[in-house]
């Protein structure tokens, strides 16, 4: 089956929106109609880089044309909500920047519209798409790591401060996107601490823990205010461990061999804790831009009715766990529960990815 | 004025007495006459390692040894007060190997048979004695960083899992003597998470916020159960930023002169945050083992009369912020208020070290 | 003065040629009008990427185009020669991607050429235009590292094996054309080995030594089968000591206060040499894009009828000294002697950069 | 078979000395008798480390000891040879600091006797007894690198300027130790150059490369004026290439599986390159000093009569090409043909790890 081009705008064209732009010109199954921004030199510069496109300050000016099937968001945060709704009103299908809105009920919201209009609602959760994740979860699914005893994330740069979200909803909430993907398990609770070093700003730095049924601990650091930008990843499993650092031009993935051995010893509350060290192997990772493949992953969940993996309801979960982890911090890090929803199984990889499937790689000798 | 040697004993040959031999006897105002260790093959150990030495399986014998002047504990932890007691009732000097002990109430008993006898108390805060950390004070002191906005420090590795503290008392302990080193501020309450993979094992990892009266957060994330070895610390402040990584061989020590400048907008509540991102310095460290700038140290006091840089009040101070930590790790995060003391002068660097002063180095303009 | 946008063509639109296209459509001093290529799909791949301008397979058509001033020309090496020459001779100024031509006989006809039409040839040199040889351009020429000892470089990657030229020309000409901006010496010899591993292909490792008449050694590694990518120069001064490392995001260029000390003894053979040990230091540098530095240069020589800094004189010397090198790979090693010109003055930073200038930074005491 | 400790002087307690004396007085199968310097601070140092030892001026004094069967000597290269004579003479078993001795005639000499006297004469090429190395070379050995292509080294530090030897005969000799053990072939012929910046010293910076039969090519370069210590080898082979960094804690030899593809074209001097991009795996690596395996091989040749890995003609073969090195030096470039021996097996490795053989590593799924 051969579908026509989905005619597509983006809407907000300042730090983001270049990026989803270019890349929906560059796919085949998708035709970039439209460019939207309050902004006349944004909209003169999408107009350099994408001749022939149009521009316009006015959303609901795309929201009724008929050649556009989709559009992407890519506003501040507080805009998401109202933005999103108009366009499902419209009958487009949508893409959202993170975090997918300002609060829980807003996106139960848009999930109701959607699924009552039949139309697909993804949230842009970029990192689930890099060729980095899209192994670490391979290793995990396949029993590699073995049982899952923590994540733990640093997130840090000498980065925008925005003034209508804090750095939680900002930075942690690619981690929180991530952990979602990976384990199989929704944290019971949460307890996190934020500063805002610039009086009247939201926190410019913070630490979570995520509490989980099982052992498993998850932590995470962000920070707007760091002399130098961090983005590291360990997974520590039983079997193996994970070091994901996304910044290394190659090799960001390393999975080492080592861990801890616990020997029954004759008294039964008395363990022997020994120490593996074996090798390390960083498997080669395609170099695809994660992007791309989300937008082909939107366009096919478009063409076919399917839900995306970064759906309305991973968008829910995580704007759940970041309504709790700021409750935490206002408090002080006191733990905050997290909603308990029906079990969900683990969100399926994009078919995309799972037509072209990253091999586990050649095994040295 | 010229001292005799003072005889010294060193109890506990495992795995940090050792150092503590090795650097007494190269020290010329010191002599090793003994170590004390129940195992055998280690007292042989010490005997190959330092001929002529006595060696026992029996710490009384030393206490009672005139020769003997000064002490110093690395046992395990949950016999430091016992040792400590009955050392400084025999008349000794006494070192103690972190963490001091195992509750405040111990430690301010030991505080107070020293003083009623005149004697040295001194914890083995080692780091504070590394020239790094030496440097980082000098930089905080001299105004050089401006205001602190934070302390941030990762400190992992595939560790010791030890059976008598948790790694929060084993490692963070380092954190915390720094922090109350570098600051002048003791926190005012502590938020923290742990996790024990090894059922009925201590916390193997942990993760500490501690809260301050400034806008200064300073957080800690102690790990035995990591794939490499981390010992990372950043010290965030408004006019620069430090990075300090102790794995390097060199450039531990890297102060960036970067951070945010915040412009006051004509409507108050606007606050216009803009960057700065200028040269990176390193100051060349000198060479020397920290543990022989702190043992010498510990016998200068001795001859001196003098109370120790890391006297029995800052191992009091960081007991407490322990048992607040254990406190909050039991209620998953909820924050415990920290004791406050008088307001203690940034304690001095050692005399040695004022004798010998490290240079600042070029100051970035 | 205001000019017009200067109308430019690129010639071969391969792995250079979108870069060049890309930096021209972004200046305003000049306005791309075509792209030449024989092959259709790279010219379908220009007009997607900038929509409005004229593709062709032939270069003539540019030629007699009265509405392109100027073409940039970035074709396999051995056409270099003969598309210069006929651009030169219908009236355009030219810019020719590196090496300027297959021989210094080829390079000197295009100077006269360009000379007696008093137009502008200039080579793309681009790493000169660089903030970090910018810089240590800046450090030398201010005595900070005194007398220059050695300049090692190392280039190496699973590159792309050319087959019209071997690794030398390809990699080693950015170092030749570095090591003529930052010494004010032409070398005096070259000794050089090389080679092939793949049978009937022009070599793809080769080691280079440059001698001169001073004592400063220069020496290059180029390699196309390396595991990793390097890009790696050590430049070694009586004073100061300069680390460049062209992969790293920030902090590429690394300013060592080390060295020896030399002093003098009592008898005059023997000399003392000892060391010295200091801090280090890492500039800011500008994150602008050499290529479009330079190419603003190009346009801004064309306007005020300049010899840019990249001239065709600076290729000459670079091809003589390739022309050396080669010979010497063929002697195994035996050093060939190079042509001694008159004096050159050092070549002056581009207008642009003097106008611009990036400050030296805190120089060390 | 039990034998008696074999009675050991250490020749020599300068920089080297002290790690042979240490490593002795370590062994079972040794007794550290002796230790001789003419310097009386170095022998009180000695007798300070090593209580019970004998330390004499006299170098004559242990040779006529009969308690003393092995004499290791680690004294300035210009006294190898004599003291080596004297010592074969004595009868006693000769381990000789590297290089040998400063000519072949004099190495060949010290074979000869140590033959005629059925002794052994071994030469401190400690690198051949690291862990890594032995890695290396079972991964050459195996196959599993293919055919080598290259073998490309820099060994650069701010070290100690040599009075007597140049930083060839001081660095580049590990190097020539390595390949020798590494490869299965003897290079034809070697083209260096060098350069002293200190006025009548030796060369303080060399660059060296080794012409072999095969398309193999090595080179090295060495310097004692480097602002930062580099310590890097690799090795290129036609199915995966190694890079080998000793300063890394862990993770000291990085295996990739990258490489090229040639594909024979239609025509028979076409070839198509292509690349290969593949896994990278760092095997766990011992972590036993190699002076330990060194002198426990040392001593059990003494033991068994049999030839050392590292025995004379190894230490012969060194010279050779050290001497054809500086002759390459002092012609600028030009190619010093190697004399070629008798092929010579690959040397075994050591009993000692033959005995206690490290595993490739466990393959990773």
């Amino acid at each position: 089956m051969v579908f026509d081009p989905v005619g597509v705008a983006v809407i907000g064209y300042g730090y983001w929106g270049p990026n989803l732009a270019r890349n929906f010109a560059a796919l085949d199954e998708a035709r970039l109609v439209a460019v939207v921004d309050r902004d006349p030199l944004r909209r003169s510069a999408a107009e350099r880089a994408h001749q022939g496109i149009r521009t316009t300050a006015s959303a609901s000016e795309v929201f009724s044309d008929p050649s556009i099937r989709a559009v992407a968001i890519a506003t501040p945060t507080h805009t998401h909500y109202e933005l999103a709704l108009a366009a499902l009103r419209a009958g487009k299908h949508v893409l959202v920047e993170k975090p997918l809105a300002q609060t829980s009920a807003q996106v139960a919201h848009l999930i109701e519209e959607a699924e009552q209009r039949k139309l697909v609602l993804m949230v842009d959760h970029t990192f689930l798409y890099t060729p980095a994740v899209q192994k670490i979860r391979q290793l995990i699914a396949s029993g590699g790591l073995g049982d899952i005893y923590y994540y733990n994330s640093t997130r840090a740069s000498l980065g925008l401060f925005q003034s209508d979200i804090n750095v939680v909803w900002d930075l942690a909430v690619h981690d929180l996107s991530i952990i979602r993907y990976l384990l199989d398990e929704i944290p019971v609770a949460v307890s996190a601490t934020g500063v805002s070093h610039v009086p009247g700003r939201p926190e410019n730095m913070a630490h979570i823990t995520l509490h989980f049924e099982s052992r498993c601990v998850a932590h995470i650091s962000v920070n707007w205010l760091s002399p130098v930008k961090v983005r590291q990843t360990f997974v520590g499993g039983e079997r193996k461990m994970v070091v994901y650092n996304d910044l290394e031009a190659t090799e960001k993935v390393k999975v080492y061999d080592r861990g801890i051995t616990i020997a029954n010893m004759a008294e039964p509350e008395q363990l022997r804790v020994g120490y593996r060290a074996g090798d390390m192997w960083a498997p080669h990772l395609a170099a695809k831009e994660a992007l791309q493949t989300e937008l082909e992953h939107f366009i096919d969940c478009i063409d076919k009715g399917e839900a995306p993996t970064t759906d309305g309801f991973s968008g829910l979960e995580v704007v759940e766990i970041l309504e709790a982890t700021s409750q935490s911090i206002a408090a002080r890090g006191a733990p905050i529960p997290i909603k308990q929803r029906k079990f969900q199984l683990r969100a399926p990889a994009p078919a995309i990815l799972r037509e072209q499937p990253i091999e586990v790689g050649a095994v040295l000798p």
